[in-house]
């Protein structure tokens, strides 16, 4: 289906390329899908590439209609000497196949700019990631970004880590990775915590393999469990865990495509500063 | 050659099997090799095992007679009822040559002593463990070990972690390990470290991979770089790092064999109570 693809961009000064014109007019608008959204998200952060940028290329449903705009700008000669750094091996097929020249942070160790989706939004911009099992190289990528813009629809707010009931993701060595899943469960018991080992096609499948050989745990919290920081450094310290899902204070901004409109979050020193468009103000040029 | 082992038991009721006899007189004894004192250090060390363990079995030339002397004990009916928990493939290896039944941590994730020898003991029984490249396994089963007696000889002894100028190893992912070794360097630029990735048969070789399939980068400071948990939680907070070699606060006693005699440092509490003993001084029954 061809999106509806709103016109929200907040000013041609602030963008380095045009969005594409409204395909449709709203009122033959169909319903905006949760893939519209996405995409709507994904392109929005687009309009911060500029030619010359090093870019993380983040993976996911979301990420990847950034990475095809990205491509379609290089192709239309709006955006030159653009060098990718593919967050996941599925991501660099994706680039790969559409002409974005690629590198690595050997080569690049740092990055202008990320473009990523999320599982999990806080109010403090702080993530869930991973659900797509390439929590580490994202993060590799993502923490040494100058600027981290996730792009997510609104079904990715939280109030808190955790919050959405779905999995926080834990990449574990292999070895012994039961004893790993109970340890993690145990340092988390008074949220109400139970681990999983992620499998291919469901329960009774081969164990999921990373891009880095590992295995992953989903966590799942029945209740808040607190500092973030804290957890981060409770998990880390235990040995046979490599790296969890929770991005914390990594996000620039976060651009949230709802079906009224889009919110952006950005912060501002320690200030979070919100903006929010509906779509006909968007199309109104406002 | 026949090792000349010092008769160094404390008294017979504090043993659990007695040690071997002296082989040679005093008088005839060969002067006392470096393998000669890992010998004496694991031997003294295996008189805490008790029948119905379950053993955590460490990895390195130290830990290798600890391991062939529990074996031996195994063979001649004194120990019975062992459970081995290896902490790397190798060891793996000569625990199953020598008819050491093995289990892991997903069967029992509680050990009840382990025996591993180490490449820096500082003061307070902090140690540097893992150039021979099994660290990860090791901490695994060490972490959660009722007792966890360190085998050493003096050599191994250092002012501070990070002293004897040889390497501080980390475990990393491979994917853009050069940047892992960037960043950490960064985290140590004030007490004048290099990093290096370790490479088998030298310099030009290929990388050395770890059981868990992952990469080595050998840290080696110039100067003291002080809070050692402070420096943990850092490394560990890098994407990309899998595990490190500093084992803080882990072991429960040292156990030093010198050219003069043996100490024993043990952690009473908060404090260390250390015993030291000429082999004129156990050979009598001190």
């Amino acid at each position: 289906m061809a999106v509806a693809y709103p016109h929200f961009s907040l000013s041609e000064t602030q963008t380095a390329v045009s969005p594409p014109p409204p395909m449709v007019t709203p009122a033959a608008s169909p319903p905006l899908t949760q893939d519209d959204l996405k995409k709507i998200a994904a392109y929005k952060a687009v309009e911060h590439v500029r030619s010359g940028m090093v870019l993380g290329l983040g993976t996911g449903s979301t990420a990847k209609h950034a990475v095809d705009r990205i491509a379609e700008l290089m192709k239309q000669g709006k955006l030159n000497d653009i060098v990718g750094i593919a967050t996941s091996m599925k991501t660099h097929e994706q680039a790969i196949s559409l002409g974005i020249p690629l590198s690595d942070l050997d080569t690049h160790p740092v990055v202008d700019l990320a473009i990523d989706g999320a599982d999990e939004v806080d109010p403090d911009l702080n993530l869930v990631k991973g659900r797509g099992g390439s929590l580490l190289r994202e993060k590799m990528v993502e923490s040494v970004t100058k600027k981290f813009i996730v792009i997510v629809d609104e079904s990715k707010l939280v109030s808190h880590i955790g919050g959405s009931g779905l999995a926080m993701p834990v990449e574990v060595i292999p070895f012994c990775w039961n004893h790993s899943l109970s340890r993690l469960v145990a340092l988390f018991a008074d949220a109400g915590c139970v681990g999983k080992l992620r499998r291919c096609g469901g329960d009774g499948g081969e164990a999921y393999v990373s891009d880095n050989g590992n295995y992953i745990i989903d966590l799942y919290f029945e209740r808040d469990f607190g500092d973030l920081n804290e957890a981060s450094d409770k998990i880390l310290r235990l040995p046979g865990i490599v790296e969890h899902g929770m991005f914390i204070g990594l996000a620039s901004s976060v651009i949230v495509a709802g079906v009224n409109g889009v919110t952006v979050k950005t912060k501002k020193g320690s200030e979070l500063v919100v903006d929010s468009f509906s779509y006909s103000d968007l199309r109104n040029g406002f």
